[in-house]
């Protein structure tokens, strides 16, 4: 059983209440308001009240996967304590609007279960949250606009996250992200997206770091329903499974000091 | 002219001084000082006063580089201000016990400045230090024992790194740093390092992150000779010169919205 | 100066006089013979008779680049020969219907020049030549249709080949070559092209085989003028310059038997 | 169940009774026909007979791996017909002194079936097969001597093929092979091997070609006992479900040739 935790920032679906301190600070005036109030309405109905909840559902589907535990922004230590990290074994990140009011500190603590052997898949927004830029130490900055046609295509078909997954997936809408996407040169180059407003991305792509298996996947925008695709499903579950492969856990990670030239048996 | 500068954190020169906050609270015994000011002598005596002095020598002989600045810890923000960096094409970096004092600001400052197209090499020990760390995103770890004989093998021979560089080089007396080391799997894998005690190490690997160049080359302990090897000079100049190549200098990184489907045109 | 010879099979050029002893084989039809001859008329007025000129001309206009010998399957030995090869520092390579005429012989001659040092630059329909597939190992097949709109969108900007390259470049008409392109993971993937009919395709990709360096790039359809865009030229003459930069060229490739274990010195 | 078949050119094991017409032809003295009468005699000892017990036994003493067919050089077509290749997931190949009398044909037909999804592992002095040098495109040359002590290094711990491995694995003696080892960028290097004679190389190395995934491995001389190390028997067994894991066969490798623009849905 893989044991999977999601981390929702879980900020957008419940904007219409002004709920969140930091939003409030940006002094907001009313139009724009009505504006996160409307979007928040949508994203609740498409998701059931919170994208984590589509997330969970789309793992709860299978048999060898459960869903431990669930964070949001506004839990205490961002719901990521050292506990809940020793009990999972592949996290789900989704975040967008708030990834800077995650604490360095926490930020580093996922960074740190990742070496020892976390896996970790960043979707969509979460390009640029703390731990996927502390992770892979590039900007992850891209170029963006707002609802296109997309066709997912798969440039590695024998790749194990693309098992099953036909030579392209269509998604009525969804949030363009085009190149330059500023990643380091990944692994497995798996995804390549195109928009039909003219711009592509490398879309689904894999590093390693320490023990750590990284996948990070560029649909799901809050407002589409990429997530009930059953493919971009599929995908999310091959991700999960391939990032738990290595099954390690290291205690932690340092230098081993050695005396003397080396013996023999 | 290709602008070099570099960084030294310049501790163990001077700690026949004790004149280090961090050391002195270290509570070090009456031994412990006689042994780090009999070292302190050592290096010293190698390096001219200084690892830095020996570094600025290797880059001085050549008539395309230039030596700019020179850092260390002791400098007012270690002398890494903007400034600084920004006249910079590449920074060598020389770090060792006092890795942990480069505050964490002045870290994200040089890795941003590499992300912006500045090349940076880190040499020997300084494969913990904040920048290299935060660049790779693992932990940099690896195995080691003081002194051994070592022959650093060219695995990559038409990399214009290893340009002029024999099959492989002897280094008499070199620390001796193994596997498994914990770097993400490096774009150009160009040294690996054979140690007569029975260890190994991929010990000159390269990647990118965004518009800058990285390169980390393991020898060079203090109180050895490794850097007055011509070869070893010749390999250090080599990188000086991959990192500058791009000659490219970022004002920023940020994600680019556009609005509506492109044009032709 | 680099030393750069091109070879084009020239059979489409030709078609309309039915030259060539492997198309009449095919035992077409004359409307089909008609349609051969009316698509030569178009290369031949595109490309100043052949596809050759052309690409001399885009070497020509810079000083630092010369051409040394053209080559095409008519000639004897396909004017590939042992000295025409041995004064080549990169080839670059069209082909297209012809492909299997190239005898084995002289594919496997090419390859052990690129082994030695040659650089090699394959365009277009070139992606599935004997030399390509030989050297790379895989099928090199990949989707196609005709004509249409494409941009290049330049994924690895701070890459050589992409120096002076804008974020992305827009051919009127492009064949179109789609994923899945059955390719070895490249080493760098600088371009990857869109196409308004919906697909995309890895369209600028570099291997390196023992000395050799090796460039593929998608543009270049004989009836489109992909060829005469400024930043087209100027991506084939940056590729020309990365192919030439380790300036090695071996003798031959051989194990090397020693005797005992090393001593140092 | 994995179907794992086995080729061994079985060439070595019988030279005493100078079977092959080949080694007939280079004419050697009384002298050399003596000596490889010792060393025959020498190999059928440790592998009770021939290197495809040995590779046999290691594969059947595992519940999910069965071996389906065993092929030798003297077989007809090699023991590698269409058939046998079909009926195999995983090709296990050893090879030395008569690379060169396997025929082209039977070559490209093991390269076919590995770009179409069976999986291929070379062992030893298989670097410089025929097959291995068709999909990797390079010259596979190095450096020997014979018998040393060896240390393989573990330098990709959690890659599924060095599951269950340890930091390293000290063999009493192995042939030394060392760099330059001419091979592409690895997709995974994951084992470096010291020898006590002074040298290192990157001794076990994945790369895919098409669907086929490929692993080498150095240790394996005929005559020492590397393959009865329980280690070593592991990588041998972890890199066969390796190779069987995308469970992918094509039928065939073909461009697609579409018309018009794609249409959504």
């Amino acid at each position: 059983m893989i044991r999977v935790s999601i981390w929702n920032e879980y900020v957008q679906e419940q904007l219409d209440e002004q709920k969140f301190e930091f939003v409030r600070e940006w002094n907001v005036s009313e139009q724009v308001q009505q504006e996160f109030a409307r979007k928040a309405e949508m994203i609740r109905g498409i998701h059931h009240g919170a994208i984590h909840n589509t997330l969970c559902d789309l793992i709860r589907e299978e048999a060898d996967l459960e869903v431990r535990h669930i964070g949001t922004l506004e839990m205490e230590e961002c719901g990521l304590t050292e506990d809940v990290l020793k009990d999972t074994d592949v996290l789900i990140w989704w975040s967008h609007i708030a990834q800077e009011q995650v604490p360095d500190e926490i930020a580093w603590r996922v960074v740190r279960h990742v070496q020892r052997g976390m896996g970790i898949i960043f979707l969509h927004s979460s390009h640029m949250c703390k731990p996927m830029r502390f992770l892979l130490g590039t900007s992850c900055t891209l170029r963006w606009r707002e609802g296109d046609f997309c066709r997912v295509w798969n440039v590695d078909p024998t790749h194990p996250i693309a098992k099953g997954i036909d030579d392209y997936i269509e998604l009525e809408e969804e949030e363009m992200y085009g190149e330059y996407f500023d990643i380091p040169k990944p692994d497995d180059h798996i995804f390549s997206s195109w928009y039909s407003g003219g711009e592509l991305i490398r879309s689904g792509c894999t590093w390693t770091r320490a023990a750590g298996r990284i996948f990070y996947f560029q649909p799901g925008h809050e407002t589409n329903r990429s997530y009930f695709h059953p493919q971009i499903r599929q995908i999310i579950r091959n991700a999960v499974r391939w990032c738990a492969e290595p099954g390690i856990r290291l205690e932690e990670l340092s230098c081993t000091a050695v005396r003397g030239p080396m013996k023999k048996g």
